[in-house]
Order: C-alpha cells, then sequence, then structure tokens
C-alpha cells in the first residue's frame, strides 16, 4: 500500500533499478504520505519485440517517412 | 488508451506477434474509435509450468479419462 | 490461453464493449491459432483522473502551448 | 515506456494522485533516463474491504495483542 | 511474496472474501512456505459485463444451441 | 473466473508450484464457490533485483542495525 508495478524496456542496470526504486518509494512517501515500509515494487522487463505502440512492435524499424514530391 | 496486455503460452514466433499486434490495435481502431497512437499492448510470454486452470499445471498431463465399465 | 486484460477511458457502451470483445477474439484466433474458448478478455475502466501521462492526469487541461515570439 | 501501474487504498484526493502522478514522472526521468511523454501511470483505488496481509482483510479489526500473564 | 492478485465476477460478499482471503494465505504459507506476513492479496470485482470468453460478454445470454434437423 | 494473478520470488519447483496451484484452486472452490474447471492461475517469477520494499531490492543487503552506544 501502496503497490507499484513497473512495467520497462529491459536493459536497466542494476544500479538504475536500485535508484529507481528508492524515487519512487519517496514519491510515495512525500505526496500521498505513505509509510516507506508500505510501498512495494515490482520491475517487469520488456523486451522490445513484445510491447508494441500504433501496431508496430518496438523491435521493429519506425515506418520510412513519406517521401514529399519534388516541387 | 487503451492498453492491452497479454498472457499466453510462449512459443509464438516474432511474426505472429507481429501480426497479433497489429490485429488488436485494429480492433481497438474499429470497435472503440482509439486512434492507432494510444494503443499501446504488452506481451507476456508464460511458460506451461506457469499456468494452471482447474488445478492442474498444462505442463502436466491431463488426467486420463475415466474408464467406463464394460457392458 | 491467451488472457487479454484491456484498460481504458471509462464510457464504452456494453455495445462498443461486446464488438471490441469479438474482434480482439477474432484478432487472436487469426493471428496466432488460439481456439476462440480459450480467449479470456477482462476490461478495467479507468477514469481519466487516474491515468496520467507524461504527468499530467488526463482529466486536467493540456499546458497551455507556449507563445511564440513576435516577429 | 515505463508503464507505472499503481494499487492503493481509495481515499486519495484529485490533489494527491496529481502530485504523485508527477512525482513518479520524475523518478522515472532522473533515475531511468526516461522522457516525461514516455511515462504512463494508471491508478487503481482498493478498498480496504479487498486487501488483505497474513490472511486479514485491512477493513477488518487487527487481532487483540496477546495478554502477557501476570507476573 | 507472494503477492497474490485475484479477478472475480462482482457479488461476493465481505464474509467470502474473509474466507477466500485466509484460505489462500494457508495455501501460500503451506505449499512454498511463504510467512503469513508476506502475503499480500488484493481482490478485483470485475462486472459480467467487463469479462469475456469466446468473444462473448457474460452479461450476454449464451447463444441458443444449434437446433437439431428432425429425422 | 476467478483469475489468480501470482507473483513470487523465483526459485519454486515444478512441485511446488504444482502444490500451490492446487490448494489455491481448493480454496477458491471451498470459499467463494466456484467450480474447478473456472480457475485459472497463472505464477510469474520475480528475482530478488526486480521486487523493493520500502526502497530497498530485496537482491541488496538489509541495512546494518543502528548501533546502540555504550553506556
Amino acid at each position: 500500500m501502496p503497490l507499484i508495478q513497473v512495467s520497462m524496456f529491459a536493459g536497466r542496470t542494476a544500479e538504475q533499478k536500485r535508484a529507481f526504486a528508492q524515487a519512487l518509494t519517496e514519491a510515495a512517501v512525500r505526496t500521498i504520505g505513505a509509510t516507506p515500509d508500505s510501498v512495494d515494487i515490482i520491475f517487469t522487463d520488456v523486451e522490445r519485440g513484445d510491447w508494441a505502440t500504433a501496431g508496430r512492435l518496438w523491435s521493429d524499424p519506425p515506418p520510412a517517412p513519406v517521401p514529399r514530391p519534388e516541387p
């Protein structure tokens, strides 16, 4: 209380997760009055081939820009 | 908006996930009026030893059928 | 298998959810070979005051555009 | 990227959620290098009758302390 | 550790949730050696209009059986 | 119905998961009247470096106790 479940691209280091966990916990303590002990955080690493936005997997190249007709 | 989180058995190819992501996005666009850019999809592969139905892990063999008495 | 959990803004009608559920199920059947019976979908309505992007709740007005200096 | 899903007891005000969303976003920007636009947050209010720890619903009173025998 | 998130149809009483929470906690203690204090459970009530199986919302009537041709 | 999603530290054996799945299913059958077939369970293994409580990753050593001043 709160429980914070974070999905993010794989590749963060242990040091980054450590700092992120501390910062998320401090955010909960400062803004909603949670006690530090009550803050649970679970990180889930997601591969780019498992996340899609606008129908495109993040492991795939972005669509080429539409060429403008020459003047 | 929407966020679509899909849990499914591991083993799908990148090509299947690519097609699935496109089809899910089109479903959201066509039926609830989402814009494509607003559709986020996260796939989670689940091993058969991590999914249970009716108390049985999918990695375990199904129960043998109850033999019918001979007539 | 698959389990599809959808978070979206509250306000969709039953008819929209019905059509969305059918479309998501068909997407799973067509692209990953799921059987219809195996597709479970759970919709979660999220109020705009419970979703934030870029640190801003969707219930809050977007920031005013930065005025460009006059030429 | 990241997606931050927060479950917490119901009762926080819009102002608290606004501040929490900002603080979570800043935490992601500062510690894992996320861009603000990429941070999505979904809050889920949980009633005390829907959360249990150690087998006890938070809507129920804590167990009475075991009385110590008199000396 | 473990965190148990349960989605089920709305309508269970507080008494049922209380008993369910106790039973889930005991299951974790007995089978994976969790300490009771470490077991967190969150219940989510889902309306029948928000859950679909085989493309059909549970708030909708099941399809009529296909009539067999008369002999 | 119900859907039970369990997050726990990695390291449980298949035998423990099998027993846990059976016990969770029996808990649902006994306390909320679910039919066994309707109980779906998904286990998610979480590494200790991906779970934090009170701002500390479980892969990190607990803080040293504060030394008491000598009398």
